[in-house]
Parts: structure tokens; sequence; C-alpha cells
């Protein structure tokens, strides 16, 4: 490519409205354009770099045996029906009406369409496994778009379908498609990390995130360093702390904490350490019956320095549909107010759930469900009944042992880019989607699901690579390969001569280069290309060509290195390379 | 690719609903699968006929230097507005409103955000010209959506918007367009013609249409066989059909003609030459000026075996707001019912329109202006006024004169899968998108914009190349170029493993191959690649092997040649060149 047929355009500043680094960056590099809140142009630029991750997607699926087509952005509200979705999903779930008033989802996924199609076109096991995809538009009425091309509405997926005879089947197939998608992230030249993850509402048995890290991410990657443990935030379980709860060695002791509501308050005033401290959590549940609600009162128990995980209370029997409790519940049910209560003492109908840390503490600090007052040197047993239930409530933290046993947890920041679910048979049941098996039984398709966030990706690689220049891509992804910078192409034989012979003998040799031959002062060439990020520049000028050397710099060099003329494509192809 | 990893579904009947060839084909083939009312799934078989499309499109869009980029599906209203067209567009286009009632519109086309894009990204005459194209998927809400591809309501598009600095660089720019379509035609393999075309409600000042020629195609496309000239029926020109008027041979008689209200009616009646007839239509324009209604009255006149052409009508002065007059207002104005109309006598404040071959005939019949009554004999001059307006508002018949002096006229049916326009600078006035031009003044960007319907090329292509068998694809946009179909590959030793070593051949070759590894006997197998329209089969079995042969046949050849196995390759490159 040769810059004079390209569109180039690049911007000093930022518009405020970019609020993270790879939204700035994309947005000066001129690869996107705001059309409208969360919505955006690709400019040429930008969709150089999606075409490339695209087609590196497109090849490990097509290895992994997955079969492309394409559904459509505009699908019937019957099928969104048939499993209960289109009344499920809220505001996010773009809905149209077409002239005929009939009613439409523009796509933010394609369960539904899928299984439509395969339900019609899969009749027996013989023609099992299959697995489609499709690289598709998207759209997600997020409430609050932002950071570009990371929370838009409008973006691209990449996303896939598995179906199978059985369970083991269908956890084949997973499998599959976690180790092409550790192909794909390797490919991209990302640091990245899959974790297991929870499967949430999307429902079915089993999934992995795939994370590319960085230290703006907006998610908690668990890892062990030690082992091959790592997990997302939710689904990361919290060992107890204490293999076993010590022995009581205090008195209980009721104690005046005046206006001391929160955990921190309570131990500056007793002068204690956080961690002797338990918050406690006022939790609501209402089931409705023949016409009647009930309510049912749980306290959720934590230790003071740690933080509630809703995932966790939400997988505790009983909970799954909880609420907070309001104030006048709690004054009713606790005779207190907020941020006095505790397991000690007439708890009425309340049950109690401790944390698994808390479980094993001793001599704690606890509130006396009296305002005002505390509770220190409560135990378990001696002042407080036994918890009715104890469970995985909390976030690990840095240093808790890792659940495999094989160390401790460390956490870093990661962004979501892939997806992975065994979705088991939700989707085919509710919509009758079924084969024949080997004894000519019906019977449900076992569903995967798959999905890879095509833009997204952009965001992340440059959350992860960038510096005070612009964007630093891998070599994979970057719009270009090489830049040819002439310097005074229009003025010296020597050097278009040079730059001509250098351009044809790249793109001979295979690699995505461009000429830039608009004419420009080396200083603005070489600011756009950094701030673009192209890795590979080699400049071409009048000096070094008379010692017969052309200048290789890598987008992370701090300096350029002479390279004979006749071994540049060489040199380049070593670096590219490496 | 391997049949088995592939997914190849087959019909033998085509749904009911499919009333077109193409749309049956593509059914049966497994191409596309129906979502909803004129939405399809594009099935692995289809999607790679769409991709081969794109490809060339691609390829010679980038040689005839257009930039792609890629602009948003939903599009806000306000810049719909700015031109106009929230308001012009009927219900055709898709009106959406997201989650805080904002309104946006589903992409049909993409005038305004491209001008959008543009007028903050050209500053400078310097910049241009520039084109910016893109592949991309549009909807529009067919009243009634059928024939599957060929009017369907999600369609894939690849649309073009040149910018240029005046009328001539925005010519060039066109020809430029022009000259690649022509180019993609041409690679696609289908017959096809490019005709001048109206520029209708789009605006500007000049266009083209790319047809692709089929019996069954819905548009009539105009050609001289033996000239260059070549138009759509709503632009091609009928010239006068005798160069000057005869004189008058025949006296003006008042003839009886009751219930003979149509041309062909008073012809049978009065046993006389439809072509010595004309035909009168009563037009009403209605124009409001300071809150008061004015109606004018125009009638127009067509030889009795001619059609009228509206759109020509809409182009005569004082004529572009036309509508048919109302039977009270032809009451009114002529004292007279429809059918008995005609030239002579006290019009009033009727305009006289005259066909241009109407304004040449001599001895004429027409009706009388009295219920029941048609003149015979009837002369311009003598008999009645010359008429006011002499115009062309017929369409042209096969044997009229061509235009350009050169021949006569023939008339083929055509698929409209390309347009080209000259917009002008219609939308970049409307939107305020200017340059600075050489004396730092600013000028609105002169803009072309060009369109090839994707998806619909499938549906046309089928149209023009198939047989009872199935498809016919033209090697270039057949889904594989080659399949091979091997004979008992499961028993055979020698089959199986001279079918592997011309799969790895083929493919080495460049060829997109796929080997039939179903293991389905030879009459479905067949029966399938006949029915997805494989362009080149070659088939493998012990007997052929036996003296070193192996079985080529063409889609369209009646029986198969047999070809040595060391030159299959050769002989197939030379096949696909042919």
């Amino acid at each position: 490519m040769r810059a004079s047929r390209f569109f180039i355009s690049t911007l000093k500043e930022a518009p405020s409205d970019a609020e993270i680094v790879s939204h700035q960056l994309m947005m000066r590099a001129g690869m996107i354009k705001r059309l409208g809140s969360g919505i955006y142009t690709y400019m040429p630029m930008g969709l150089k770099v999606i075409r490339k991750v695209e087609a590196i997607v497109r090849e490990e699926m097509n290895d992994a045996a997955a079969i492309e087509l394409l559904m459509p952005l505009v699908q019937p509200a019957e099928l969104w029906q048939e499993t209960g979705r289109w009344d499920k999903m809220g505001p996010e779930l773009l809905r149209i009406k077409d002239r005929h008033g009939r009613d439409y989802a523009f796509q933010p996924t394609a369960e539904e369409v899928m299984t439509d199609v395969v339900r019609s076109e899969i009749k027996s096991y013989r023609q099992l496994p299959l697995n489609f995809y499709h690289i598709q538009t998207k759209f997600r009425d997020e409430r609050r778009p932002r950071f570009g091309l990371m929370r838009g509405r409008e973006f691209t997926m990449k996303d896939a379908y598995s179906f199978d005879r059985d369970l083991a089947g269908m956890q084949a197939s997973y499998k599959v498609m976690y180790d092409a998608y550790t192909r794909i992230f390797t490919r991209f030249g990302l640091k990245f990390r899959a974790v297991a993850a929870d499967n949430g509402a999307i429902g079915g048995s089993g999934s992995h995130e795939f994370h590319v890290i960085a230290s703006t991410g907006e998610d908690a990657v668990v890892y062990c360093p030690t082992s091959d443990y790592a997990a997302n935030m939710e689904a990361a379980e919290a060992l107890p702390l204490a293999a076993a709860r010590p022995a009581p060695a205090q008195d209980l002791v009721k104690t005046s904490t005046p206006d001391a509501t929160k955990c921190e308050a309570v131990a500056e005033l007793l002068k204690l350490d956080l961690a002797q401290t338990v918050k406690t959590i006022a939790l609501t549940v209402e089931t409705e019956k023949d016409g009647k609600s009930t309510k049912q009162y749980f306290m959720l128990l934590l230790r003071g320095d740690h933080e509630l995980n809703e995932i966790k209370v939400g997988k505790v029997a009983g909970l799954a549909a909880h609420r907070f409790s309001t104030e006048a519940e709690i004054d009713e049910v606790y005779g207190c107010v907020p941020g006095y209560l505790g397991p000690i003492g007439t708890l009425g109908p309340v049950t109690v759930v401790a944390d698994r840390t808390v479980a094993n503490m001793a001599d704690f600090v606890c509130g006396a469900n009296d305002a005002g007052y505390h509770y220190t040197g409560a135990n378990w047993g001696r002042d407080a009944a036994e918890p009715a239930i104890v469970a995985d409530l909390r976030n690990v933290v840095e240093g808790d042992a890792s659940p495999d046993g094989k160390g401790v947890l460390a956490i870093e920041r990661g962004i979501e880019v892939g997806h992975v679910f065994q979705l088991g048979t939700a989707y085919s049941e509710a919509m009758k989607a079924t084969f024949l098996d080997e004894n000519g039984k019906p019977a449900p398709l076992q569903m995967g699901c798959y999905g890879i966030g095509i833009t997204r990706i952009l965001g992340a690689a440059i959350e992860q690579n960038f510096d005070d220049k612009g964007i630093v891509w891998p070599t994979s992804l970057a719009p270009f390969e090489l830049v040819l910078c002439p310097m005074g192409m229009d003025r010296s034989e020597a050097v278009k001569e040079a730059a001509e012979t250098l351009y044809a003998e790249a793109k001979a040799a295979g690699i995505d280069v461009i000429l830039d031959d608009r004419g420009l002062r080396p200083g603005g060439m070489f600011a756009d290309w950094e701030l673009i990020g192209v890795p590979h520049r080699v400049v071409i000028g009048d000096r070094g060509l008379k010692e017969g050397n052309l200048e290789y710099q890598g987008r992370r060099d701090t300096e350029a290195t002479a390279v004979p003329v006749a071994d540049v494509i060489g040199f380049i192809k070593g670096k590219m390379a490496a």
C-alpha cells in the first residue's frame, strides 16, 4: 500500500469523552470515528486491524473443524420467546418493529437462531458432532456505552455453537474450542489468561473466560503462579483461612461503640486489627405461594476486611433470589439499626450464614444487636450458636491458599475478550431441537457456545501495548507490518529508487508494507507511525544510502540500526519472527 | 475441503413459497435458509459463494483506488433528518428506538453517514479525490419480500462514495467506477449490460445500471445491437416514428363507438390498425400558493399501441408533481366521461402534451369529447390545434430507431445488480460538507455513489445459469471450483490413494477443491454436485484407474472425458481458464 492511496488521519489530541488509553489512541490514530453513543465507523486504518483479527480467528476456527455460516441481524421475536429470553433480557436487547408491526430483535447473540437452524437440519446422531460459527455484527443497548470499542453498543463478535449427542461429546467439543482459543490468543501475540468462570445467566455446566492481561482491565483475574489454577473473581474459591478454629482465649465483653457502624470504625475505636472484626449483612428472600408472600431472613457474616461475592451468595441453598433487607425489615426482625447486628442473642427467624473464614474465627468482634454496642471476645458455640450454614461467600485476596493446594493466589487485571460455555440442553430442550440417537429415540442436542469479541480485541491489545508515543501493535495485529519512510523522496532520485525497490521486495516477500509517499517532514511522518503503532520501520535516506545502509527501528527500540541494503528484507523477516 | 468436514444439505423439492428458479435452487442446494420474511441465514455453501463475490468486488475496488472502511448499521435519525430523507423515505426505512427513546435507522444505504464522516475529515482540495466503500449489511423493509435473495429485506451491499472538487473530477471518478464495475462483472463470468438510467429519487445528473441478462429478469433492458447504445426502459429515448408528419389524406368524421373506451376496442370496432389510434390520458397538477390551491389540467396523447413512461412524463416542464385526473375533474373540465377524450374542440384550460410519435401522425383516430363517439381522419393544424407541448412520453419498443442513429433498438430482460450515480452536491449541500478550494474558499464536495448488490448477484447468476439438474456456477463464483468424487473410497485402497493424491495436488495448484468423502452412492453424490453447481468434476474409480485414467466432466458436458492421471491437474487448469 502507498500512503497516498490510503487514508491516514491522525490527531494531536484525543476528544474529551475518550476516558481510557485505548479509546484515546484509536481516536488519535484515526482508527475509529464516533457516529453516535457506542456506535463507531471503523476507519480504513482500524478496519485493517479488524480484518487481521478476523483472519486469525477464521483460520483457527476452520482448523478446529468449525464451519462458517452467516446468521441474520434482524431476528424474529418468536424465537426469543421460545426460550423466554424475549422477556428475560432487559432493555439491552434492541427491539424493532417492522412495517407490519411484527417484533424483531437486533441480535446481541444467536443461540436461538442457531438452534432453529439445526433443529430442522440435524436428524441423526450420524450428523454429529457439528460446530457452526459466524463473524457478525451485534448490538447491545448498553445503558452507558463508553471506552470506545471496549463497551460499545454495535460491535463485531465471533460466535460459535457446537452440537453433540451426549455430555462427553459436548465436553470434547468444548475442549477443542478451548484449545483453538488458546492458539488464537497466542497468535494475536497478546499476554492472556484462560480462567474458570461462572456460567451465569446463560445457563449450563461449565465455562472459561479468556482475558487479555492489562493493568487497566476492569476484571480481576485470579491465578496461582505455582500451578495451573486460574479463575475469575466470581468463580475463584476461597478456602478457610485457618484449618481449624482456635479455642476461645478472651471473655465476651459488650463495649460501647457509638457512631461505629462499619468494621473499620470499630477496629479504629477499639485499636484492634480489622481482621478480628466480623461484618453482618442482612438479606431477605421473598417467595410467593398460592398468592401469599412469605419472607425468610438470612444473616451473612464476613470477616471485616473481606469483600462480599454476590455470585457465591446466590449459589447458597435458598439464596438464589435474595435481596438486601430494608431498614424496616431489620428493625422488625432484629429490633436494631443496621451497623450493630451480630450473631449473638435471640435471632428469631433468622438463618445465620457464615463465610468459611468467619466460621473458623475465635475471639472476634461483632455487633451486639443493640444500637451503639459491639461485643469483643465473641466465640462460636460458647457465645453464639454454631452458624446454620457455612459457605464460601467472599472474594479471594492475594495470598489466599490456591484451591488446588499448590501454592497461594495472585491477582492481576484483565479484559475479557473470549468466553467458552458448556450450555448442555438448556436451549435444545426449550426449542425442541432433538436428534435420533443410536436407538432411534429422540434426544435433545448437547450444546456449547463460544464467543470472541472481535472489535474488543483492538481495545484490549492497545491497553496491553502502548507507550507515550502511541500504540505498539503486535506484528500479527498491526494494520501494516512494516512502514517505509523515505527522506525527501521528491528531491532525491537515489532515495526514491531505493524506496521503490524495497517496497517491491517487501511485497514480494509477503510483508504487509506501506510506503509513506506523502512527502511529509521526518518529524510528522515518524510521529504518525509511532502513534498508529506499526511495529517495524525502515528509513531510507541519502546519508545512509551513501554507505549502502538503510535504518531499521522496531517500535519499542530506542534507536535505529543501520542495515546493509541487500540484507534488509532478511533482517526484517528475522525481527518479525522474533 | 473434505465434504465430511463441511455442511452439505440438499433437498429434492423446493419449498412452495420459492417462486423463481434461483430461489428454488438455492433452497434445494442448501445455500440459504429462511429465518423470516425476506430474511435468510447464509448456510456454509451459500456463504462460500458470497465470499467469492466479495473478494472480486474488493480486489477491483482496491485496484480502482477506493478505500475500504466499515460504517455502522444503526444510524442516528438526526443525520437522515439533515437531508430530509427521514421523512421522505416511507416504511421501507426500518426505524428503531433505543432504550432512551432516541430514533435510529437500520441503514438501507449510507450517503448520510459517509457525508458526515468526510465533512469532518476533508478540509482541503489537496485531499481530493477520495473514494470510500464498505461491504455491509443493509435492511429495506419491502412491503412484499420475495424471490429469495433477489428481493430480500436483509441483504449485503457494496456501496462506495466518491468525493471530488469539481464536476469534471466527479465525472472522472464516475468513469473509474464504471470501468471497475465492468471488470467486476466480467470477472464474475456473467453476461451483463451497463445501461444509462434515470437518476430518480437519489438526485444528481447521470447514472448507469448494471444488469445481469436473464430471460426471467424483471427489468427491460434496451440496447442497439449495432452500436454502443444501451439504457433501461425508464431512460431509453423514443424518437418520432416518422421524421415528418404526412399531409392529411382523410376527412374528419365523427363516428359512433359505443362501449369502446379503449383504443383496442375502437380499432376492432372500426377495423383499423391500433397504430392509427391515439389514446388520451388526463392529468392534474395541484399547486399551493399563499394557502390557495390551484389546479392545472394536462391532456397526454399517446399512440394506441404505445405504453406510457411515467418517468418521462415527470420530466416534462410543469408535470413533475402530476397525478391522474379524477372522474369528477374530467367531467368538470372536458364535460365528458373518460374513454372518449381527445384533442379536437374547445379544451378550455387544458394543455395538450403529445408524444413525439403522435405529433407526427396524420389521419388518426381519437376521442370526440362526446361520450360514445370518436373521430377518424383527425389531423393536427386542420382539426386540432398544434399540441402545446411535444415530448417523449412513451416506452420504446423493439425496432424503434436507436437514439444514436446507428440502427434499431432491441430489448432483453435483465436483473439490476449494480448502479452508479453522479450525485453532484445534493448531499454535500444539505449536510454542509465543504472543502477549501485552491482560492481558500469553501465549496461543496462533488459526490458520486456506487452500489453492487452482493447477495443479489447469487440470485442473478443462477437465473442466468441453470439447467434441469440445478445450478451451473461460473468458475469464479462457484462454492468450489472442483469436486472429486471417489467411487467406493472405503472399499478400494487404489481409489482412496488416487483421490487423496489428487486432492493434495489440486490444493497445491491453488484450486478450490472439495473431496466428497461422505461415502454416498454415485447417483446421490453426482446429483448433489450437479444441484449445487460445481463447474468441474473428476470421478476416481477402479475401472478407470486400471487404465491409468480419471474421468473429467464439466457441469455442462453431456459426457465424461477420460484423462490420464498424470495430466489431470493441467487438464482441469485448462478447463478452468477456458
